[in-house]
């Protein structure tokens, strides 16, 4: 029955995928169902045409008038299609998805653009059996593994801790004298273990987020990532900002030890399930590699993070760090190693150097810039000759604080919004994507960005946010003058009320834009260099997950570049924690580049005050033109 | 009226003491109130003939029979005398000690010879004034240390703990930027300190010892020993000798870790009370040098000794270990380092190890022995060529264990014995001393030695130690033929009964001789030497304290040497643990040292079993003309 339907043959390129499937069905949702990551900005109805395909073998499925609008007679001979417009019918095809309809996105904030990267981690196993203990050979049990493993190490000149002196005896003598070495560094034992546990060889990687802590675990025999958690930073009910954070470690030392108290927990929780997933003991993780922005390592390590909070917000320490796990109470192998990138500065935290780890940022050719968007956003620019670095105190906005109906990019937020102008209703006409296919519950950031280019695309505001007068939808509304956008009707809604976007909400969204732009602005200037001079952004974090380029050139947030050239890479803050747990030797280019990079401190920068004032408006067709 | 009856001035040579006292005093008494440490082996009743003296001025003075049996009119006339004949007259004199008349011993069982060491601890502190952090220098903390040290140490390539860091803020700013930072073997961070704190450097060197924790607080600026402390090692209540401790522990890890406990217990307690008595502060004790014989090693780290209970007894770590002191609980500076020197074998430990550095024994011009006699009684041997090292199980005999009146060498304990046949009464008399001065308990390891030689000179035992028959004598008690021979009467005694010592007791003791005498001779044996090839034997330990020379190489504990070359250096483990403490090349030293010293198993050794039969008999006169 079933394979009676399935009467089209469908071959995918360039993924070189064949699929057979029932006439009838669009070729947007079959493209969907096999998760090929196509664009389609306005969900599938026609209006945004960005999900072009070439479709070979298509010509007896009819030209609908929205292809006849996005494509010209050429485009159309070549077999230019609207995937969300080709119904198809009985046959064999072949369709070419090109690559400016590919969204070059991660789906999940858990993981990131990752490069391949040889395998030289921190911590060897040696295996070894020794020759057992007689009258005469009245040789130490640990004096036994130095003399034999000593073609592979000098343990003469290796630390040894406590527990693992307290466990040898027993430890050798189980497995007929057989044991393995677990060696840090080659300057450390963490552990010696009975029989031959070469090939039990785990690593983490962890990124803390002020809002999610993402946790890897990797294999560090095969080098593959064999588990993935996440878990919510539970110090957000102290805040949802790193700001109100501090502030509160700041009160007192009690406050900063609870801080750590629940971070570490959340961590040692995640462990525990990651480890459980993947089926492994803890015993056999040796070494965690960690990374965050400057406020969450101090509050990992317990350090009062206080005069991170005022001017010139310095760290207590911005190198590189070697903990073992038991002194932060972290519960994997009890002689495991915590490696702490360093951070660039009290406001470029280790989870920025990670981002420019795991996109090479600095062997970019030409000018790179790296943009991690956040509660905080980082900007990284190598202009090719040096590496600057600043952050921008974005506010909390794009993560839907201070937004009527703002929320994070979670399930029921709308992340995605396309409005048009209807002409059958003769009234503007709102489609939205919400997180997790559920009702809508509220919108987040990249969800105002869109909503907001459209508004200012459609004529609805003026550059600076404001309604114009006059302008007659259902979906205007004026309260006393305060109008604002409805974007879905309380019918559609979760929460029973229509979910709209004000003028206080733009105006908030304007400044955050402006905040970040300027960060963009002084770093070019301080470079030396204009926005054309860029070879590639890369848009690092969530936030790049759900994102509209061309929404986010349209509202100024992005300079006006061709859209090809920025890369979304997803949580690149963990993928460059990877990169540093897989191989040592990347750890030491990271220590280097953190060493290398200026930071700017935008609050001294002379010209801050007025870039960012002058950034606020959303850009004008002449501004736009001499920006590029 | 007390100047009125001091009109005898007295010069005390080579000491150069001088002291005005009243006549009619013996000169002996003089002596020992100037605490002079001159001999007196009989008790000042001149029989022994060992408190000679050189007395100038002295001929007003009469001779007594004692000193005309003990001089020849040569030597009256050079002015030789007894001391404790010699009952001073008013007038001015000055008496001359002779070498062989000074007791080269340690009062107290809590020191030993220490020779001067070069300062050059492993912890040093650099006091440096730091930039303050500005907008236009927001360097972190650390880095600001790190930069502005590095002309003195490259904290690059150091370590630091996380609590270091955890306060690094409040200390840099606390003192108006001014720091001492306190820097661990040029490669780790101890503490970073407010303001200049660079005199405030002490050190611990700490001798685990089976009875007793003997512990010495060092000035690592000066150099000097500023305060000793000791307690009885609380293990005690788990047995004497360290057999009983490791059986203890090997019963279940549990009572391993009771016993790690309560040790850790009284090491803190003394720690408390030396650094209050010095006053100063534990946390200005960056280091302590441990020694103790392998089993006090094993216990103190938490390792299981089991193995040391097995043949090959085996430790389970020999090299030495560098530790943070909270790893083990150890109440110092928080990120202080606890150095355990190497053990040697699985019974002869860091102590023996101790005792070697502290006497140079690796830079003997000719052969030297050491012996320190105790429970377990380790020997030395460096031949010039090679250093042989055993250990023998002389069983806790000479400390008082199994025998009838035997104890410790506490107060109460008779640790001298002079035996004589008083031509008055035509009996035998003794004379003994006893520790504190008080009414005897029992008696201790050297007075044993004293009794028994005394015995076997006055021809009252055998060479086996029996007693001869039909000598008359109100001291010579037999019970159904099992002799003993009273030392005190009971009303002398505190406890209110005659203390005496048995066939039984004697022969005891023999054993526990045998056992040291056969060790002595297995590596002499080994080495291709004879005693009279040695230079000097060190006899280390608190037995050399109390121990007769004469009367142990009566007994056969000793070979026939000139008891010039025998020297009583005190506790030398703790004078080794001091010169490691204060000179880390001291500490290479003895790892070289450690690694270098060939162990010779007894219990494994083919002639051990014949030469410890040959060795329980006293040596007879022939026998003594043999050996020597």
């Amino acid at each position: 029955m079933v394979s009676k339907d399935k009467n089209v043959i469908l071959v995918v390129k360039p993924y070189d995928r064949t699929v057979t499937t029932s006439s009838n069905k669009i070729l947007l949702d079959v493209l969907r169902e096999l998760e090929i990551p196509i664009r389609s900005d306005c969900g599938g109805i026609g209006e945004c045409g960005k999900c072009k395909v070439i479709l070979s073998r298509g010509f007896t499925i009819p030209f609908t008038s929205s292809e006849k609008r996005f494509f010209s007679e050429e485009d159309l001979y070549k077999g230019y299609r609207l995937a969300c417009q080709v119904r198809l019918i009985e046959g064999s095809y072949e369709v070419f998805i090109p690559s400016e309809s590919i969204l070059q996105r991660y789906r999940s904030a858990d993981i990131g653009f990752e490069k391949v990267v040889e395998l030289l981690p921190a911590v060897k196993k040696i295996f070894v059996i020794l020759p057992k203990s007689s009258l005469n050979d009245v040789r130490a049990d640990y004096e036994r593994i130095a003399d034999v493993s000593k073609d592979f190490i000098n343990l003469y000149d290796v630390d040894i801790d406590i527990d693992v002196i307290q466990r040898l005896p027993e430890v050798i003598r189980a497995n007929d004298w057989s044991v393995t070495i677990v060696v840090w560094h080659n300057k450390k034992i963490i552990d010696v273990e009975s029989g031959n546990t070469s090939n039990k060889l785990y690593g983490l990687a962890i990124d803390i987020g002020t809002s999610k802590i993402v946790v890897h675990l990797i294999d560090l025999v095969s080098g593959n990532t064999i588990a993935i958690e996440s878990i919510p930073n539970p110090q957000a009910s102290y805040g949802a900002d790193i700001i109100s954070r501090l502030s509160h470690a700041m009160q007192s030392n009690d406050n900063l030890k609870k801080l750590q108290e629940i971070l570490l927990r959340a961590i040692n929780l995640t462990i525990e399930r990651i480890s459980l997933r993947a089926n492994i003991s803890k015993d056999n993780i040796y070494e965690a590699v960690i990374v965050g922005n400057t406020v969450m390592h101090h509050l990992f390590l317990g350090i009062q993070p206080k005069y991170l909070g005022y001017s010139p917000y310095v760290p207590a320490i911005s190198r590189s760090i070697y903990l073992r796990a038991k002194d932060v109470g972290m519960s994997i192998n009890r002689n495991g190693i915590i490696y702490m990138l360093p951070v660039i500065a009290g406001y470029v935290g280790s989870d920025a150097l990670a981002d420019a780890i795991a996109v090479d940022l600095e062997n970019c050719e030409k000018p790179c810039m790296l943009i991690d968007i956040g509660t905080n956003t980082e900007i990284l620019l190598n202009t090719g000759k040096e590496i600057y670095a600043c952050s921008t105190p974005a506010g909390p906005a794009f993560e839907g604080a201070s937004i009527s109906f703002g929320m994070r990019a979670v399930a029921g937020a709308i992340d995605q919004v396309f409005i048009y102008f209807d002409s059958v209703t003769q009234d503007y006409a709102v489609h939205y994507h919400t997180i997790g296919d559920v009702k809508p519950m509220g919108i987040c950031g990249s969800a105002m960005i869109d909503t907001i280019a459209h508004l200012y695309r459609l004529n609805i505001i003026d550059n600076r946010g404001r309604f114009l007068k006059g302008i007659k939808s259902s979906r205007i509304i004026s309260n006393n003058g305060n109008y604002s956008f409805i974007l879905a009707w309380s019918d559609e809604t979760e929460i029973g009320k229509n979910i709209s976007i004000t003028v206080k909400d733009i105006n908030e969204i304007l400044l955050a834009k402006a905040a970040i732009v300027s960060g963009i602005k002084v770093l070019i200037n301080e470079a030396k260099l204009s926005f054309a001079d860029l070879q590639n952004i890369y848009i690092a974090g969530s936030f790049g997950t759900y994102m509209n380029i061309e929404n986010a050139i349209t509202i100024g947030l992005l300079p006006i570049i061709d859209p090809k050239k920025v890369l979304f890479v997803g949580n690149t803050a963990i993928s460059g924690a990877k990169a540093c747990l897989k191989n040592i030797n990347i750890r030491k280019k990271a220590e280097v580049l953190a060493r290398k990079i200026k930071y700017i401190e935008l609050s001294a920068h002379p010209l801050f005050n007025k870039i960012f004032i002058d950034s606020i408006p959303l850009p004008t067709y002449s501004n736009m033109i001499n920006k590029s």
